[in-house]
């Protein structure tokens, strides 16, 4: 059995007073993925859910478009190695997945023209509802309130929490519930994606990758991340805290 | 002249109330690294003492080992590419700089014990010194009082801060600071480095491989980060903050 958790003999110091105790700690774990037998990168993670993460990585980083293209996926959890196996995946496609892959940053928006499509789903969000969700995700994150150490990310119907998954890494977390919904056979077309962590550029191309409209965080987004969403049409709102949000692209798709 | 935060219309709720205001959101900038005409790594990163973080993740990445190695360094901000020559680098160097280079969990201390020494310095730090400066740290993130989306990072002598850099990214901060006191002829054998990101394998890797024998955080570590400081003899503080902290590892350079 894996543990996301150790404890650990830790000297705590508080107003010069020393004590030995026992804390929970992270556990961070390597994981190597093999696709084909050839490895095309090692995750560090919080070692639970690893078929997900490995499954909404591939998604997200647009190496397969669904999740059927996958034949087989085999995790050695004593190893740290997912196996996997996709007919028809060439090495190729590696070097095109990347954002960064070009030489600078004019080729950044050529890259994301290339692989993801403007977002064209219409709905309308009541914020007060985001809001209460946002709440309950803010306060759920049970690995957060034990190690102060993890990031959480979920999947949200606008009015119903779907499933949350927490990880040491922001982008883990968010491959997670990307698996989890291929897994699931949930559509993310018409979902909101809830996450714990700042919205990078990275983040906004894996929502974009894989057709999620409403981004939504606690935490500050980046301006490429702003601008990323605002060219793919992607809502995204940040500092979603209390009865507080920002909107930062997409507002119409929020009932303001 | 760049910008490191830009400020963009947003639409911000409270309370149910709507308004459009301007926001500063940190900028995101892709910076592409060449050693000799040949890509090896794409960061992205606020764009910001760029000289620093590229000295500072050649050498916390191990693909070299003192900045003396580098014959040139050009940055053109413009496009986002940094060019340096490194007379006598392979790409063979490249596949060893990683942690995780290796097939699995067994490996990755294999690749440690080959590539970091134990840490050897021995001195005593007051804690009670060490929480004031974490304090001024804590405070001093003027990005973050702004943006409220970067990580900082500093070096202290212990009873004095020397200089902060901070960086969309923790790793980057890091490296910024491990740059600048390179290109300062500032020793790290005997420095304390802060950093206000979590503390996992990879930052207590670049405090290996850069011979810094304390590094302290106000966030949590991983259980990976914390094997690796007592594997390595790194004092490894955690939630440093106010007039508390929690030794994970080398306590005896503390006065507790």
């Amino acid at each position: 059995m894996v543990s996301v958790s150790e404890r650990l003999q830790v000297k705590k110091l508080n107003f010069g007073r020393a004590e030995n105790v026992g804390d929970d700690v992270i556990v961070e774990s390597p994981l190597s993925v093999r696709v084909n037998g050839n490895r095309i990168a090692t995750m560090m993670c919080s070692p639970l859910d690893l078929d997900y993460l490995v499954i909404g990585y591939l998604l997200s980083a647009g190496m397969i478009d669904q999740k059927s293209q996958i034949e087989s996926l085999n995790i050695n959890h004593e190893d740290g190695i997912a196996n996997v196996v996709i007919p028809g995946f060439t090495p190729d496609r590696l070097s095109t997945a990347a954002l960064t892959s070009g030489c600078g940053k004019g080729e950044i928006y050529l890259e994301v023209i290339r692989h993801c499509r403007r977002n064209i789903t219409e709905f309308l969000l009541d914020p007060i509802s985001l809001q209460s969700q946002m709440s309950d995700f803010n306060k759920s994150s049970e690995l957060f309130l034990s190690t102060g150490g993890v990031h959480s990310s979920a999947l949200s119907t606008g009015s119903e929490m779907l499933f949350l998954h927490e990880d040491i890494g922001r982008h883990n977390a968010v491959d997670k519930v990307i698996g989890h919904a291929a897994s699931s056979l949930v559509t993310l077309e018409d979902k909101v994606l809830l996450s714990s962590g700042r919205l990078s550029s990275e983040i906004m191309l894996k929502a974009a990758r894989c057709n999620i409209p409403v981004v939504v965080s606690r935490s500050a987004p980046t301006s490429l991340a702003v601008d990323l969403a605002r060219r793919l049409n992607i809502t995204m709102i940040g500092f979603a805290r209390g009865n507080r949000m920002s909107i930062y692209a997409g507002e119409r798709r929020i009932d303001a």
